[in-house]
């Protein structure tokens, strides 16, 4: 059965030697010292490794069931659940206001990173209730947040995001869930929606929907789509919950993994609902849960590739097999560990180098989210706006690649259920679909994110790796093994970005076509930089005498390895996007 | 529900009009005539379509149980079976001295990816069968032929193979099996197998187990392993089956997928067991059995990239969700079907460029395979014993992949089990893994087929596409869009083979770092090779005036898009390669 242990060391170091947080001008990270993060951290270390994780298997066997309109989860969820709670964790980045803790954005992904890698389908739960928190917190009115927020932030209710129709996804435009305004300024709300992620469940008092509908005689498409809080019970006038809203869960979907979360087909059947911000903008209210949203689902892929990784590398040193074509390693032994094999160390080290370059990203990613909060940053918040599509869509494809590498050094035992490698491959894949499919992610990027306010927080980043580059040059060996590389892939994106003007205004079936592999080309060039800042950091721990000379030994030698094994991928992608849109459009649709 | 058509057009192409088999000196294939072949390909296709695939999901959502000892298949396989049996699939490329139908290998190799595209599961009943019935084909006394052959190509008893035990899998040498000798020549086999696909069921008569063990006394390692014919029940002299003996299925695991197919844990309690081939030789017998294994688990990675692409397909041009970035293409509809936007069309082009390039390749592999049985052509033989291991790796490699796009383009409906997606993906995942993982068929391909007959399979295959490009060099377009990319692709090939040849005498690790990027480097210089006779097959009809000028001009669009778009990888994976060992060996153990 895998196990679970958290990277705190890991985190530590990219909080405080690599993005040097308490000492960046954000408010609240002046706080951020070792010992603050490290008790946070170590906390979240060991309810992941001890509460939660051990709870993966069992709900990815028990699974989910409805009986007679109830939903219930898998054995020992709740309880797991009310340490969450009672802890604190639900609500470690929530406003003090309404009962949060108001850490910074860094450490919620720092720690959310560890609840999901420990037990995606469980964490689920509290994740969702916390996009919808940001949705109301938003957009709601005082008394809504009032009513809502406390009670969400302890996640003694939880929350969901109604957007997909059998009918509908991505074109949400096509909707048909209707909301009638009442005389008493409520709505009705009528429809189906499906793919509800924890839908409904028997570990908290209440499920407060979000659900997008359209207000009849408003504009045709998505512009007529408005925004509703659809409470599974209505709230009575001394805030607990009561009468029955007319909402019912329909079925939950047999899927291929994150069992332990129930996925609802939920039918409102004249329910009521109550607008949440303005009518006919409720894509614009959306929006603040879905950025967030797929900002976690990215950190959900990393999570899987980090926990798939350190069981295969358990095993790896653990299973003997074969010998060492140097001579035998272990020559006591029948045979000497896997991991003297070049081959699987080739997998090890292209899953260990994208899981520790895409923690540092993530973590950077949050700082930029922190920044434009707390200090209204509007810089920080274009760059990380650019990248949002970036973590989403690059880490989600490649954490599940990466489980399916840490699978496969199980060889058979990967694929059988006993071992458990398999869940995480099943797990992983649903984070590459939804908060927007990662071809949905791509068109975003390419067609939004990369021109947007000009093109200048494309900008920005490219001048920050360059001015990254100059500072460091003196350095021959960090020049030869990271700078150079990073140099000529932050190129090969920008004659990526290039091509996309030169060619996408005339036929914008140029850009579109190219767009999948400039998201995963984009993400390469911020993991090499990543990559080079951890050099940095880690020559200068070096340089300074530091004691644990192994481990940043080890971070220079797996980022070197990331420099000259992954960033090649650059090259291909811009083949790939300046073959242009012919080899993809040409055929006919009929002719396939 | 998914659906299957088998691409019988699309065979008959590439066996006539690509490999122009007829034409070939090869025995027995003077008789593949355009109408032979259709009418074996076309009652394969009904009989896949029909039969076979309705049974898919059925075998994914029953599985297999064991009670009592007994292992039930699931609700209609047992009749599909005798299906197969009474049509004389089971023995289309069988010995006609035992009842088979002796066709080519090419032909069993066509049908084969249509009934694995249709259940792959369900297939691997028969397809073990196969794999026994030539290993005692090549190795099995007259006797021993005449008792099992007969039975196993009618497919009344069916085969399997042992080998895995728990804690060993590709290092058989750590084998605990006995088998110890008899006074009546027959051996008592006692030890655990595990992982045996095919291992019990209800279809049929008997169980020919072949099961490795070793003899007390015998060398060490795997020097001391021998093959043994383990039936279930003891055959009577008038070949029958009679009384049982003592070996049990100790449980049937729980997998990712293939649930159809019984994966048992066997246990052999002094089991009576009949020695095949010679003592101590049982790796040689063995290997027969697996070189024509790997080729078929190849096919099996083809297959179902096929099958998910074809559903995609259906899907993409079905499904209305958006328009057109460059306008409605249908203005009447409430969207225009997914097909219109480039990035699903990036994914479609990339699995049909696949599936058809695979296709012709694993064509090309068998007439290679038939010309070396019915001709005894030794070249051939050296160069598709180089291609197995790219076969096997490289197809089921990008099959799988091909599964996961396929699955993309359903977005949440991929994920849920309803749509049918997800079965693609779980069950071709394990066809990375059997028959030696894809990291030892890299290593096998590295460390001993390049350099086999002192690499001369290789050179015959850099000079067979050397004096393609040169023959067909004359028509420009042809020369810039297929032969210059191939060109370039073929010498990345070479330069990598070169690098190996430089470095890895001194350093072992320098080959083997790189073994598995070259293993894909490899397979794309093979489907290069098979698109750019695809293409001057194409040009050829469309020159002579071929009806339908769609099919050719969508082959030749095809083509071009894998040449653009698929090739550039080629020049990703020798840039990983000649990065060499250090980035991957550098990281001590247990610094990981």
């Amino acid at each position: 059965m895998p196990t679970y242990t958290a990277p705190v060391k890991d985190m530590q170091f990219v909080i405080h030697e690599v993005l040097k947080a308490s000492e960046q001008d954000i408010p609240g990270y002046d706080e951020l010292d070792r010992d603050f993060t490290a008790a946070i951290l170590d906390e979240a270390g060991k309810i992941s490794s001890e509460v939660i994780a051990p709870l993966n298997v069992v709900g990815d066997q028990e699974g989910v069931t409805l009986e007679n309109g109830v939903v219930r989860t898998p054995k020992g969820f709740k309880d797991a659940f009310d340490q969450l709670r009672e802890g604190g964790w639900t609500g470690l980045d929530c406003d003090p206001e309404y009962g949060g803790q108001g850490m910074p954005y860094i450490l919620a992904t720092a720690t959310g990173e560890m609840f999901s890698a420990a037990n995606m389908a469980f964490m689920m739960y509290p994740g969702l209730t916390h996009g919808a928190y940001s949705a109301i917190h938003a957009h709601g009115s005082d008394e809504q947040k009032q009513t809502y927020l406390p009670k969400m932030v302890s996640c003694e209710w939880t929350g969901t995001m109604n957007l997909t129709e059998p009918h509908c996804g991505t074109d949400l435009g096509l909707m048909r869930t209707k909301a009638e305004p009442q005389d008493d300024g409520t709505y009705k709300i009528t429809g189906q929606k499906i793919f509800i992620s924890a839908g409904d469940h028997d570990m908290s008092d209440n499920v407060i929907h979000l659900v997008l509908a359209k207000i009849p005689g408003g504009p045709d498409g998505i512009k007529g789509v408005s925004l509703f809080i659809v409470p599974k019970f209505i709230v009575k006038d001394d805030n607990t919950p009561g009468e029955r809203n007319s909402l019912s869960v329909g079925k939950i979907e047999e899927k291929m993994g994150i069992h332990g979360n129930a996925t609802c087909v939920m039918n409102y059947d004249g329910a009521t609902g109550y607008l949440l911000g303005e009518e006919h903008k409720g894509m614009r209210a959306m929006f603040t849960m879905m950025n967030e949203a797929r900002m976690g689902v990215g950190m959900q892929g990393l999570s899987q590739a980090a926990v798939a990784y350190e069981n295969a590398l358990a095993y790896a040193k653990d299973r003997l097999q074969g010998r060492a074509i140097t001579g035998a390693e272990n020559p006591d032994g029948p045979a000497d560990p896997l991991i003297v094999h070049p081959d699987i160390r080739r997998s090890l080290m292209d899953q260990k180098s994208f899981v520790e370059g895409a923690r540092a990203f993530g973590m950077w990613g949050a700082t930029l989210i922190d920044r434009a909060h707390r200090k209204g940053d509007k810089q920080a918040e274009g760059l990380i706006s650019l990248m949002t599509p970036v973590i989403k869509g690059f880490f989600t494809d490649e954490g599940y690649d990466m489980t399916v590498l840490a699978q496969q050094v199980y060889g058979g035992h990967g694929y059988i259920e006993e071992w458990g490698m398999s869940q995480f491959t099943r797990d992983a894949r649903i984070a590459m679909i939804y908060e927007g499919a990662n071809g949905v992610q791509a068109l975003d990027l390419v067609g939004r994110k990369l021109a947007s306010d000009g093109g200048k927080p494309a900008m920005a980043f490219f001048e920050e790796i360059k001015t990254f580059i100059k500072e460091n040059s003196d350095d021959e060996d960090l020049k030869a093994g990271f700078l150079d590389p990073l140099k000529t892939a932050s190129k090969q994106l920008q004659e990526a970005a290039m091509f996309f003007m030169q060619n996408g205004m005339k036929n914008p079936n140029e850009a579109l076509s190219g767009s999948y592999d400039f998201m995963h080309l984009f993400g390469h060039v911020c993991l090499g930089y990543m990559w080079a800042r951890m050099a940095v950091a880690s020559k200068a721990a070096l340089a300074a005498g530091a004691d644990d000379r192994d481990f940043y030994e080890a971070k220079i030698a797996t980022g070197r390895y990331y420099m000259a094994r992954r960033l090649p991928a650059c090259a291909m992608h811009v083949a790939r996007i300046t073959s242009g849109a012919d080899p993809v459009m040409a055929l006919d649709a009929a002719n396939f």
